[in-house]
């Protein structure tokens, strides 16, 4: 039996009803994801947390899309597949194309591969960018 | 005393010798980085990390300074140091302003954060996700 | 076909036995869980580990039960999924409430995120924590 | 030539000249840490963290001096330097024990060690932990 | 629906088609692993690293069974269940016994545990290792 | 001012001062290192620490000096400095050319890459490694 258990819609009170219709408003979904229905065991982590998430995420000098292309890049580093499969999910419903996740997926494969070389000839960083 | 050291321009040979050559010519520097210089210690290291990351790092649909921002972003959630300072120079000077570096590290530490909760709470992925 | 398998509690011999004998009455169990049952392939590595455990995990200056916590949070850092369900159970057994538990998640959350942000602002060591 | 610079308290305006007052007067310090003076590049990362980390870290089921040891638990776990330091000593300034200290090193170290052998062996979750 | 699917032998071309009949000789098997089935969504991504892991694996120094071992290694490290998996039954193939198995991972054990000790007590590098 | 310091050989007693003399007639050494030094902190994990670092690193089914190298890449791909640069160290004195250091090098880059690659595309487990 796991010790925490997704608050479910037709369970949710007060600050988290809040928070759950809010949700289901601004990402214009019918149906909250388990991500905010665990969330809802700590009411405070599930307004932090979403709260953060808008602020984060909104359209600034970088685009929504690339900002979950790049959330994507930390999953994938991470190991975290609900993370990977509902943000490459949000990526794509941002305008992102199939062409930009292979790229991105490359890039993230190349990254971890030289910053792994890096530490096994222990590079020295150059004057130029320090 | 350190087991690897760079292999200087001055000593370069051969094959070393050629990529350090297209190196300052394409990347138009006139000395070459410490990362390659490590990395001379293996001619086929060298040469394949060299011939990869052009081609991973190339326009393509995703445009040359994201590909430097996921790589910072890879990077950061690493924790390398060289590789952070580097192509967060490299982000830069492909047209990344500050405000981009700003954001871009914003959402490294959210991603982070959500990818944790994600494991503490274990939550179970979505069928919209499947 | 896995290379390795559980060695289960009617084929264990000799030390596995012994120890597989230990745990169910250090433990207080009546059934011998898979990691200990993995461990077996390799009875240096199943003692050492046992052992260690038994000593790290004791009471001392901070309580089993808080041990348990560090433990998971470890865990969810690294994302492994047995080990965080394993010592979040033994962590509620030794009296964490669930608030402790989603207490704990949220900070795990939090330093998950300012650690990246430290790498992402490469933050210098101020003289103070020198 | 780093791409960020502390923003230096004398050159603090608006909000973050604000913050930076609050972060003295909560924490009864004399001079912001590097960290916040980090942030500061963008002000609502300053503001979203700092309002974040007083949530978290905030007396609850937990008391804060755990709170603490739980973050250094994560930060060595993530081998980010500044974390570890900074938060060794907030533990230690909320009545963390040396022998605290060294036994969540030692919870720390066992359980980045199991979590690798949980994968190694490719353990499966028993169905008590399910 | 995932965003990418494994690419089928049935429905491979050109490029892509090439690579396939060519793992399959050098490999002597007659299906393609669904590793290289997903990097065919990107046939630069698939060429790049097909070619790449056969001069990093290919004996040199060191035995291929040898390089196997450390990939698995790493592999545990990250938590990566399918490339522990896959390299675990390669290194088997290519010699290893259970018993040098179990000892690799004796060793990823340890190292992981005294890696985060050297963090956790920020212990400083000795004048004979620099 | 540290929370840890390296316990020096001239205030050394009782059981950490055998054990800094076992490890000197062992290693065949003149002058504790200081990973050692800063686990006296805690007589228990320094005794732990020793001896089963000795157990999992003497020779098996695999050389000492493969052992080491295992230990190096797990170092890398975690990225702990003293521990790259003791066991590199130790690997050397141990009989690895550094020719096998740079093929062990490139090895960790390209399962690194590799690990993230299998994530990136959430490769499923084909039948034959279950």
């Amino acid at each position: 039996m796991p010790i925490f258990r997704p608050i479910e819609e037709s369970e949710a009170k007060g600050k988290v009803k809040e928070i759950y219709e809010e949700i289901k408003k601004v990402r214009q979904i019918t149906e909250i994801p388990n991500f905010w229905k665990n969330l809802a065991n700590n009411t405070e982590t599930l307004e932090r947390t979403w709260n953060s998430l808008q602020q984060v995420m909104k359209k600034g000098s970088l685009d929504p899309m690339i900002k979950e292309l790049i959330y994507v890049a930390v999953s994938i580093t991470n190991g975290c597949e609900y993370c990977i499969k509902s943000h490459s999910l949000a990526a794509k419903k941002k305008g992102a194309s199939e062409e930009m996740l292979n790229e991105m997926i490359a890039v993230v494969g190349m990254a971890n591969e030289t910053n792994r070389l890096v530490e096994g000839y222990q590079v020295e960083v150059d004057e130029i960018y320090k």
